[in-house]
């Protein structure tokens, strides 16, 4: 069988976490990874690729059936997924949630001047999540949807926090509230505020002599970022956050609750978790599986910009339709 | 807006859990509903529909766009289900895993030969569980996959008690075991014997005069039911089983548990569970959502026997594309 061609563009976690991925799925093959760095100072972690620079990407046209973007969603995404999708079939996990629709159009229009397919948004949140949103609330129409992240790093927030004086390092972990997810699996379709929701920890590593209080009045008062929120500060070491704090775990919740019967008498709830010792990993096998569908959709001649919502389960599987009745049915 | 015009054949707990759902679904309404017993005798829960004897369905082809079919999978559907197959577009829940493949082939036979369009195992198990281990098995491959059912009613494992000399009547609850649960949730991949996934709870009413530990032994050693289950049996009176046991709540868990990176040293596990108060309401509720696609596959022309992992979400939703992007992914 011809195996699916695979480029991955940006090296880092994700980028690495999709070369890995890659040796999971035995109809997939690596062709090369791309990067804005110099190629030659690149050391892969599999053996049977190659390093090349961005900009060889264009020349590589015709032995690349998917191109995996694993560029930010901020600086990256929107210039190069734009540019990519106008010559290969992409898959992304674009997750600036507000500025999706405007992504999506744009990766539209792309990828339908070149007859390609690109899914975008496609990870756990937006993707897995977002699929399960969807269908709680077709299923429970008469009911509320709960989504809760963590207990998990969150880039952003560590980021804000590093940006403040006298800042060193830090991390900030976003954590659900147990009383809150109680409360939503009790039932009851609680109205929860952000700060029911999730609590904020972080550990900081301050510079020496720095005014310990007005660092942590600040990421208290943040606005946007930490003042809608309880959140805790720890002042510890760099050895300490080196130690104890240098995993990519995260995590997360989705809940649909809702209500049937002649007098809406009737509760149920639906609970979706995951628990992830390494969000670039699980991120990564997740838009192989979406590549698949890509590379699938596109040979149909289904082309243009397609989310985790346009995708038929049985595109994602290297299992026959026939062999998924007969044993995941 | 036209509405999407739905019947329902068979009018046990199933059918009465879609015509209260369709008035969750304000793009759907119920035509009429088709029974074997005689129509005049049936009261409807809600008041815009009619009830019909089942015979008079085949001249109504023209006003009915989904026909919901709510017999059972052991004796109703394998011919009712091709018989409307012929003649209306089609959803079911039958879920005899064993039986899938043949049934698919039989459904979709008749659906291609009318030009219909038949969703078939829809409901949670088959249906949204089924759904759940396909997209864990395809983002996860190094992994297993684990359903649990419970705690909840089996209505065989009642049935089957039933049978036994000297027994009234019964309910069999069938039940995760706690620690097997635990054994999943901790990433281990632990290999478990069906005695280690589930208990087998049983409350029974003896006829006055019966030999007790008889009717026990009966329970405990019925091959496939009992022998394979850590069985436990209560004797209880009439009136407790109807007080205490008149629910029809059910539940269940779908893992898949798998590993990546370099040495496989990352764990990820994705939960999906669901509690219901009432496994006929919830059943119905999918249904309908199945419902709405099968009537926009059909009207694509995409005729034929489809299952859940055949159809992409946004089948499924009321919403435009445009809006679930907006609000859902």
């Amino acid at each position: 069988m011809k195996k699916i061609r695979i480029g991955i563009v940006g090296y880092g976690n994700l980028g690495k976490g999709v070369e890995l991925g890659i040796t999971q799925n035995t109809d997939m093959e690596l062709v090369g990874i791309f990067t804005r760095r110099k190629a030659d100072t690149i050391e892969l972690l599999t053996k049977n690729a190659k390093a090349y620079h961005i900009n060889e990407a264009k020349k590589m046209t015709d032995i690349i059936d998917v191109m995996i973007l694993c560029g930010g969603s901020k600086s990256d995404l929107p210039s190069q997924g734009v540019e990519f999708a106008s010559m290969f079939n992409t898959v992304d996990g674009f997750d600036t949630h507000a500025k999706i629709p405007e992504y999506y159009d744009a990766m539209n229009q792309a990828a339908l001047k070149s007859n390609k397919t690109s899914v975008i948004s496609s990870g756990w949140d937006p993707g897995l999540f977002s699929v399960n949103r969807l269908y709680g609330d077709v299923v429970l129409p008469e009911g509320k949807n709960y989504t809760f992240w963590g207990k998990g790093v969150s880039q952003g927030h560590s980021d804000a926090i590093r940006r403040i004086e006298g800042v060193v390092d830090a991390k900030q972990y976003t954590i659900p509230k147990e009383e809150a997810l109680m409360k939503v699996r009790d039932g009851h379709m609680p109205a929860l505020s952000t700060r029911q929701k999730h609590l904020r920890e972080c550990f900081v590593v301050a510079k020496e002599g720095s005014d310990l209080s007005r660092i942590e009045t600040e990421i208290k008062t943040m606005p946007d970022y930490f003042s809608d929120y309880d959140t805790i500060v720890h002042f510890i070491s760099k050895e300490e956050l080196d130690r104890d704090h240098n995993k990519i775990s995260h995590g997360g919740f989705v809940f649909q609750s809702g209500r049937t019967g002649i007098d809406n008498e009737n509760n149920h709830i639906i609970e979706y978790r995951i628990k992830l010792d390494s969000n670039p990993d699980f991120t990564a096998n997740v838009l192989l599986a979406f590549a698949r569908a890509t590379y699938r959709l596109n040979k149909e001649g289904k082309y243009g910009a397609k989310t985790v919502f346009d995708i038929a389960p049985a595109y994602l599987s290297m299992k026959s339709d026939e062999e998924l009745r007969r044993t995941l049915l």
